[in-house]
């Protein structure tokens, strides 16, 4: 990697938030930064042209996923990901570790590697960190994952300790094996809750040359402060100079909590999945828009708000659109959640070059009540 | 309605085909035009901004539907169904007809009008000649339809005959309670396969003064080149100043037979609900896009095609999107289905001003084989 794929341009004066920039192959990413997920090369019910239009600069996209379906043969046959897909802008690709995690009723684990079975069609498959850094590197995204053994919420010490370890190790050999000059390699930390761990956990990853690093294991279940308070005492020990990833958060107040912290990339799929679920994000707070509440409500979403879903349609309609389970429903709810989000980045962003973060974080919170 | 609401531009030398146009108080519409069909208030997978994008100057929508959700209430409430949808483009309603008979395990019929229940949650319900009138003109669209009883087939002459006559019955009682002189109200003939019954019910509308005349029970089941033969039978028998409208057909070459004759105007779920089950038009004929054979195919889906669709994306990649259940393939899929549609009748309405359309169709069949 250049030495300039991560520059920072400002930094708080009130927080330890850092306003900076990723250069690509395929363009700049200004951080911090919201990455929607697009899981199998999509992100759900979104056309590339509204999220060009939404100024999304990278979306993330699933090596499990793209794995199973539709195999790595046919990416690698339409020339990557970005060729496939056809998008020209940043894509990170995550390692499959979350995937197995997630799945994982149908895992074995052991130091080779992660045996499952395909949650398609119960096929059996075998990832090692080698074959997951080398299916990310056939999928040619800019940013790719170590695969990781994701250490899940309730765990011992000793497990969690063990389960970091697994990963520090499968960290050494993905990068091993790591030789496209094109793609960053980023690192993921482990230790679930423990402090010493998660310690433990990045000196290792120090002492391996990597352009980033994430927090993984993050979002599985453990309480809400504990998590703030590892984020919190975390960012000290992460250099200064390389990209900080929260993997899989969050809620609006998580970032902006996690920003103040130093973290400068997130990825989450709060926006578009609740968007399909008819919960949308507005500047008072979310709302379920099939409340019959809005039956007749002729006001916008989030009158507020610049998308062009609140310029051109009435919570009456919106709700209608939901309660008849019409498609369209999910891809305006899913263009406004995404609008929510990254303009809040971007509001994020400016606020932090302004050293007014801490101004716009009270004046959002005095208006935004988060769902109970 | 004003004496200009349908004006005859040129009509083809060798043809009966007209190309005109109706002016509406939302719009002017080019005929011979094809309707994308928007059942509940929006064209299923389609955002509004496509469909402007795609000039449709009007779409239909369902009274049946609209009435049972969100209801005449919601929908007077919002200032009619244009300001309800955000849509200032021409709307046609049809008038419930159509869905009491495609529900017919669920009604009964009687002179008074039809009971019927409720596929939603099985309430009853009871819609007169008059009702289905009034409610297109809570509704405020530019063109309403006449509540009728749609002849099932195959059916018996005399059957044919006693609900033919009982629709004729019925547009009269409908014509009596249209007030609203923003809205043109078509007349639907009936009398299923039988020329002499149609020939009646086309005697008996004329008795009405109406501005726009439909053919309705078409598509029914009836074998398609008996539909052919009505049609080119009919286009004698109805008056050259007033649009004729040809309900729920049909294929891309049902669209050049019934225009040579005479027809000015369709509507048809094939190219959107086609789309979301992956059938897609080309100009070499449709496809299925599951096929295995387009997985690694890095082809546009119809070379020949200006859509965004297939500026931008491969078979490859659309294949995948469906076969993975993604909400972008039916927007994509519905995009290309309707490009495919209305651009057709572009060419159609511009070659009948040319006196081409013998040769355009000529054309297109040479490269076209309908699906088998």
């Amino acid at each position: 990697m250049s030495a300039e794929f991560f520059q920072i341009r400002a930094r708080d004066k009130q927080t330890h938030a850092r306003q900076g920039v990723l250069t690509t192959a395929h363009g700049q990413i200004e951080t911090p930064v919201f990455m929607p997920v697009g899981t199998a090369g999509t992100v759900k019910a979104i056309p590339h042209q509204f999220l060009e239009e939404l100024e999304a600069d990278v979306i993330l996209a699933n090596t499990y996923h793209l794995y199973l379906r539709p195999g790595p043969e046919t990416i690698h046959h339409q020339g990557g990901l970005h060729r496939f897909m056809s998008w020209d802008r940043a894509i990170l690709t995550d390692s499959g570790g979350y995937q197995v995690y997630s799945h994982r009723a149908l895992r074995k684990i052991n130091e080779e590697g992660v045996e499952f079975q395909s949650y398609l069609d119960g096929s059996f498959h075998f990832f090692t960190p080698e074959k997951a850094i080398q299916l990310q590197q056939t999928f040619a995204a800019d940013i790719i994952m170590m695969f990781d053994d994701c250490t899940p919420y309730p765990v011992t010490e000793s497990e969690a300790r063990e389960s970091m370890r697994r990963s520090m190790r499968w960290a050494r050999r993905g990068k091993e094996v790591h030789c496209d000059q094109e793609s960053a390699l980023f690192g993921i930390a482990q230790g679930s809750v423990f402090l010493d761990l998660r310690r433990e956990s990045l000196d290792r990853l120090a002492e391996i040359d990597l352009p980033g690093l994430a927090l993984g294991g993050f979002g599985v279940g453990e309480p809400k402060l504990l998590m703030y308070e590892l984020v919190e005492r975390l960012n000290d020990l992460m250099p200064e100079d390389k990209p900080r990833y929260l993997m899989g958060i969050g809620t609006p107040l998580d970032l902006f909590y996690c920003v103040r912290q130093g973290i400068d990339m997130f990825d989450c799929v709060l926006p578009t999945r609740n968007a399909r679920n008819g919960m949308l994000f507005t500047s008072a707070g979310p709302i379920r828009i099939k409340n019959a509440r809005y039956r007749d409500d002729g006001e916008p979403l989030d009158p507020g708000c610049a998308c062009f879903v609140c310029q051109r349609y009435t919570r009456s309609y919106l709700r209608h659109l939901y309660i008849s389970g019409e498609i369209v429903s999910s891809i305006l709810n899913t263009y406004h959640n995404l609008y929510f989000y990254l303009d809040l980045m971007n509001r994020i962003r400016q606020s932090i070059a302004l050293n007014s973060l801490v101004e716009l974080e009270a004046d959002f919170r005095e208006r935004y009540a988060e769902f109970a």
